[in-house]
């Protein structure tokens, strides 16, 4: 598969001063809510509203029609990325949910600690769910006493309860190693050697070994299950694919991850939307691109929790004129996806997107507000994700024409 | 090519139980009718205009932008599979169409009698179109007289006046094989080997040369003519690439034969609207998908006959209760393609789409119907029919996210 759209849009794309703003209202799609309207209708939003009034509206299928995304795909798709082309291996994305820095030498994959019985087999995959505590113990216990292959770092972080991240560093390392967790109980690990000729996944073997010996004594943990293996993606840059200087404003981890992956650097941390539009505001004074990320739409959508989820798209609406002081040349606001309350998950719903931009035909929001029916008959139509930014950059004069 | 959105959706494809009813009403899309309306403007549909006052509705492209499918295309979108992808040899098509059943050892093609002169060139493609009765009595005649090659059984049925099906059924045979039809008069039959290494071309010359001896002495239809050579495809199944348990109630063969490409089972043969949904109704206690088909809108449309296809529609309309009453998870109600009254043919307009599901952002039709023109304006937008059954299936809960 190409980006053959990525890919022309890239040779078109030439520099200026023109700064463009991508603020995420993550999840803020939503579908109704028994009769009573989606978030967005439901919410008050007096500024969104007014941006509205002279804004284009249209709506964002992240990936495909009936797909719904993870976060890391749907990002990709409103940096421009196609998400079905540039698709990040899960090892790499627990790095980025725990904001692990990966390099190009790193090879990442996800652990499991398990129990494995006298025999040898897994008895139980998630160890009894053991805590944080016991998590960081026995991987100190293997830090103290594993031997690195030669030239190789192997290094380990906690996750979260039985889950950690386990990453080899070295020259000429590869992710063509299989799974070994057996996903099952009554079996033994698999050995990774079994399918696959590749280097790494001997070293993977060894390692798992001296696991094996290190944790004997243990009464849950005594023994891991890895899967997983990614190496960080050597993807063209932000910056260069697009001639953009480029920032990220954003406070979870997962989503600087994503930032980082096509190359955003973070400048700032904030959570609340008004540290977000304030931050925002402040880096588009040396960036040509800030993409703001806002998380709570989605969290409260997660929880199926709408009076939240309305509260958060208020809290945002509130704090948004801050950023509309510093006057983005063109502000794009949409989410990555949709989630619904009454899902209590990500959807595949198209998601509402507003540009405010100086070449629109009329404002379509004029009487009708944003939200997620208005935005279905507003100018842009609807796009694929992986579109908004390409129309974002011709607003803003930085796409070349295409021929003579 | 490949089906890459197809592969995608079968890539996330989960089951459980929720059902789904796609309910083919054949042709249903229509153009204006002398400043009239389309056909479902207006027919007298109350069922489904209550219906479309709590569902979303859309606009379906079946094929590509001005294009207008036959009615084996026009399914497979219908069934996700993208048909300039699946494409079906017509020689397949022929058997379908006649309800023949092919099986995975069968190369099928399409046969005209034709008459030669004494110099072995072709004097009519048609044989005079022989009637029915004089094909089943040729056909005959062949069938006492052939002696088939080793382990090969040849296979002849009647498809109607001079046009008849040829099957060839064994271990390794291949539809590597030319057309035998000059497509004009003054010339010899063409000879299958002379462009093809084929091992079936050899046999199909032998065949010839054996059916050009016994019907020597018959007046017109001394020849046959073949055309369009093609194995039954080895395409997914339906119930793998989906994880559904699919059954098919149609009445006529051709729609059968689409449903049983793909390796939908035929649950019931059912004629009349209100068959057909008291037939999808009982179907659906024990699967998860149900393939409807309603003939009638399409064979209205095709004799020209709008009042016929207005009151096929009220006929639908009427049934429609039944259906409703086992309340499926998820109701698409759509055609393969249009077929309007005024062009007496299938054509290339969108078709009319109405989806029943949970998930849904308001409902389109309030206070507007269902008809070609609120289709319009509907939140499903304009898709292709591919997209159909995944959305439906994304609201069925019946597909898992992409990426995390």
């Amino acid at each position: 598969m190409q980006d053959a759209y990525g890919n022309l849009i890239s040779s078109l794309a030439q520099p200026n001063d023109k700064r463009i703003c991508l603020l995420v209202m993550d999840g803020i799609g939503d579908c109704d809510n028994d009769g009573n309207g989606t978030a967005l209708q439901q919410a008050k939003t007096p500024n969104l509203d007014a941006l509205a009034e002279t804004s284009a509206l249209g709506l964002s299928v992240p990936i495909a029609t009936g797909v719904t995304p993870g976060s890391g795909p749907g990002h990709l798709g409103l940096f421009g990325y196609d998400p079905l082309v540039y698709q990040v291996g899960r090892g790499v994305l627990s790095a980025l949910g725990i904001e692990f820095p990966l390099t190009p030498k790193d090879v990442a994959c996800r652990l499991n600690f398990c129990t494995l019985d006298d025999d040898g087999n897994v008895t139980d995959r998630r160890a009894g769910r053991i805590g944080d505590d016991e998590n960081h113990r026995v991987l100190d216990k293997i830090r103290a006493a594993l031997t690195p292959p030669d030239g190789v770092e192997v290094l380990f972080e906690t996750v979260s309860e039985h889950r950690a991240l386990m990453v080899l560093r070295g020259d000429g390392l590869d992710d063509e190693v299989p799974d070994t967790d057996p996903q099952r109980t009554g079996a033994p690990p698999i050995d990774p050697t079994a399918h696959s000729d590749s280097r790494t996944a001997g070293l993977v073997k060894d390692l798992a070994a001296q696991v094996h010996d290190i944790l004997a004594d243990e009464p849950h943990a005594n023994m891991i299950l890895a899967r997983g293996f990614a190496k960080f993606p050597d993807w063209p840059r932000f910056a260069e694919r697009y001639q953009l200087t480029p920032g990220a404003v954003a406070g979870y981890p997962m989503y600087r991850g994503v930032a980082r992956l096509v190359g955003i650097d973070v400048v700032a941390q904030p959570t609340s939307a008004a540290d977000i539009c304030a931050e925002a505001g402040k880096a588009l004074s040396d960036h040509t691109f800030i993409f703001a990320h806002f998380k709570y739409t989605d969290k409260t959508g997660e929880d199926g929790d709408l009076p939240g989820k309305i509260a958060r798209i208020e809290e945002m609406d509130a704090a948004l004129p801050t950023l509309l002081k510093v006057r983005p040349d063109v502000l794009l606001i949409t989410g990555d996806h949709s989630t619904p309350p009454s899902i209590a998950a990500h959807s595949w719903h198209p998601v509402p997107v507003l540009m405010a931009g100086p070449y629109l035909r009329g404002g379509d929001g004029a009487g009708k507000g944003f939200d997620d029916v208005t935005c279905r008959a507003g100018q842009i139509g609807t796009v694929t994700a992986k579109e908004l930014l390409p129309l974002a950059m011709a607003h803003a004069g930085k796409l070349e024409k295409f021929g003579a």
